[in-house]
């Protein structure tokens, strides 16, 4: 029989999409995990999953607030039960009112719930010291990973020469190569600065784009900041130059600022695009067009099964907008639930609220294990040899240079895998670590690097550290 | 200033993309909505939305026992209490085992989370009288949108006259259109037979795939079946035909099951594309490529905000079923709460447990009434002059067709209308009522028809009837 879809008759972008993230190391772990679980006998009795930043999964609880006033929004009789807070049933209430029949099973307006979308609109305005915010220009979605594929899907078009070109640093978060794969995009790289933690440097972009623009139309830059996998934190003068960079070459900026709550390192400061081009003054925040995206999923709530997010559009053609609207109306509406948690997200319990006193004592608590995990996990990294690491000043992963024997690297290539991820894989299997290879995000040549998230629990982070050190000798070792 | 992203230089499958469900007859009566809060003075007091099926909007409750559930899964610490019943605490405490960390904020796995799919598998068991269901079939997705679009994503390619040639309906769900446009698919349009009760004819199929096979390459026909949103429901002998074409014509059959529990006809029953492609022997169910999908948000519960689905795949390629993992995985997963849902969709309360009563009850309520209002819609609709209404088999939509003056048609066409947009704008404007044209869906050329949800509540639909009939009245007389 020959079937109608086939790996020779697919959508070839389909096939050239991949995603590391979630890649063949990781479906090992899962295999693995099963093998344990049916009694099989390994050097380690579970497998740790530090290769997605996945926070619950890691043992992060919930902040109590937040789902409460979930479980008011679904079950709203739970709003006659003493045991709730006020401030929960207020925030719920007003929800609820937002929403069609008074139901989050209700579908929402394509672009979000209006007030929750005024709530966004207000938070940003507080972020960025007053810089207005129009919630018109405020769309909610389905995490920020729908919003960057829908933002794309308005820009990617023409054929041959005249394609669409979009620029992302190496290494880079996979979603942005996989989505410009789907979409046909040309992915043009541009290289961060490993010997300058990671920094973005303006030169590296001109060339990048004078290269590409060669044999493909550049029109898009992306920047994540802070930065994934590589958890720097750009400094403003950076983001300046970077904004001046994309109005003198007319380039749609995406800015990813999932991790705007993550930033650790002392002296650095998140500092938002949006802000940063307004007070460029308007020659930059009347010219430059932008979209910024935040994710439920990462911070200090780490919500990633709710799928909430939004994204702000700056500059962007009103007749666009009109199609855009168009465009996520399609899907009918991001889900409630995750619209509801990023209400609350961006509207938390204030200081003379019930609920304030716990939930600055969870948020707090959440935060400072990550600041006091980075700096371990750098720390330690660098006492062992052939592992270099740049401080984690942001984000929530590590991004280690690991230096590979030779002997290693030839193994790996008769065996048919990439260097980094052979290493990674014997790691797996040898002490149930899963991390992902740096060839997944993309790296300079010849150089090879792991991804790990600063996730788990203090206690548990040393046992892994200490494990990747062991491994990282033997393996040296072995292949010297 | 130029800008980078215009009209001009977006990406133009975008702009041929429509939605009529969301179109400019829903932002006007959102728009006369905000006029009525202000205190604008308008023939009527409110606007009822009977555009889009979204029934907690039209005043339908959740099922208690579901929403029970996802409480008790947000907030967790509401397992200690004694209001809620043993068995929803021991669904919750199921799903709950089943993320990571124990919390419904971690990612799932990409194909959804794994005892969901299991339950899935044994529904569509049980549904399909013992045919069986492999979970590794099952993924789960975000509302059957999404599964649709990616399926259809995997399917289309090629260039010129080997573009994939997708067949649909007509009348159709403008979701298929949409994704079809957004993909640069070829559209394959087939009629189905309103004087036989919206029928599917498989020598309309034959004709459509012809004309089709001379400038593009067919390679997909899709079905839904109850109908939307011509409401009929398909004869057993219907769908094996439609297989057998398949089969014969060598296309990938995708199957829009979303209204699976919405039959309300004497005489008239849900058959599963799959139970009778397996009944139909193994010639056909070893090598007939189907997909069926299936969705929270309409049947008894009608939850659209939390945006919860399933696809069932079969024969598909292993190859082919590792791309499309791949393909999923970049979006993470499916929202949790939209899963946990879907879990209790196929695994309702069963006889022997506390919750069973009351979720018959308010089960068997939903669907009766629904029954009630099909009927009551067919026969009113009928006595009106110049509406002619087919009976409402399934689904939750009516699609009457309407007879309008010539001097009516010669205005719309003055204002630039299509003259089915120019009536239901009228309409809206008079009466307050939300439906959405014919034309949104396609019909045939010189025919009028408009969508009606039959889901406000009966007393509330009565009034709608009524004041539909005086404005055709009405509308006749001003264009006679």
């Amino acid at each position: 029989m020959t079937r109608v879809l086939t790996l020779d008759s697919m959508n070839p972008n389909v096939k050239r999409v991949e995603y590391a993230v979630r890649g063949p190391i990781v479906q090992r772990a899962v295999q693995i995990e099963k093998e344990l679980k049916e009694g099989a006998k390994k050097p380690f009795t579970e497998v740790i999953k530090a290769n997605i930043g996945d926070a619950h999964a890691m043992g992060q609880k919930p902040i109590t607030f937040f789902r409460q006033v979930l479980a008011l929004c679904s079950y709203p009789a739970l709003l006659e039960d003493s045991k709730f807070p006020e401030d929960a049933k207020q925030r719920a209430r007003r929800i609820l009112e937002a929403c069609g029949g008074h139901s989050i099973g209700a579908y929402s307006a394509s672009q979000g719930i209006e007030c929750i979308r005024q709530d966004v609109a207000r938070y940003i305005e507080k972020r960025d010291g007053g810089i207005p915010s129009n919630p018109d220009n405020i769309y909610l979605s389905t995490g920020a990973s729908d919003a960057i594929v829908t933002i794309l899907k308005l820009l990617v078009c023409g054929e041959g020469r005249d394609r669409t070109g979009v620029m992302i640093s190496i290494p880079q978060y996979p979603l942005y190569s996989a989505a410009l794969a789907d979409l046909g995009a040309v992915q043009i790289n541009y290289y961060l600065d490993e010997d300058n933690c990671w920094s973005l440097n303006i030169t590296e972009l001109r060339r990048a784009l004078s290269a590409a623009r060669e044999h493909c139309n550049p029109r898009v830059l992306c920047i994540i900041n802070p930065g994934n996998p590589t958890g720097q934190v750009q400094s403003r003068q950076c983001i300046e130059d970077v904004i001046r960079f994309a109005k003198e070459e007319h380039l749609f900026l995406m800015a990813d600022e999932v991790y705007q709550d993550n930033v650790y390192a002392e002296g650095c400061q998140f500092h938002s695009f949006k802000k940063v081009l307004f007070e460029m003054g308007p020659e930059y925040s009347n010219t430059v067009e932008m979209a910024s995206f935040h994710s439920t999923s990462k911070c200090y709530m780490g919500e990633c099964g709710f799928r909430g997010g939004y994204m702000e559009v700056i500059n962007l053609d009103p007749e666009v907008k009109a199609q855009l609207i168009k465009l996520v109306s399609v899907r009918l509406c991001p889900p409630v639930p995750g619209q509801a948690l990023l209400d609350l997200v961006v509207n938390p319990p204030q200081p003379d609220e019930p609920s304030y006193a716990t939930f600055m004592k969870e948020r707090t608590a959440v935060l400072s294990a990550l600041a006091e995990k980075a700096r371990l996990t750098e720390q330690i990294f660098n006492t062992v040899p052939g592992i270099t690491c740049n401080p984690v000043q942001g984000a929530m992963y590590t991004f280690p240079r690991i230096t590979l024997p030779q002997k290693a690297i030839d193994k790996a290539k008769e065996l048919g895998l990439v260097p980094d991820m052979f290493y990674c894989m014997r790691l797996l299997d040898e002490e149930g670590i899963c991390l992902v290879p740096g060839s997944g995000f993309g790296q300079r040549e010849g150089t090879y690097h792991f991804r790990m998230t600063i996730l788990p629990p203090t206690e548990k982070l040393k046992v892994v550290l200490q494990k990747i050190r062991e491994f990282q000798l033997r393996f040296t070792q072995e292949f010297s």
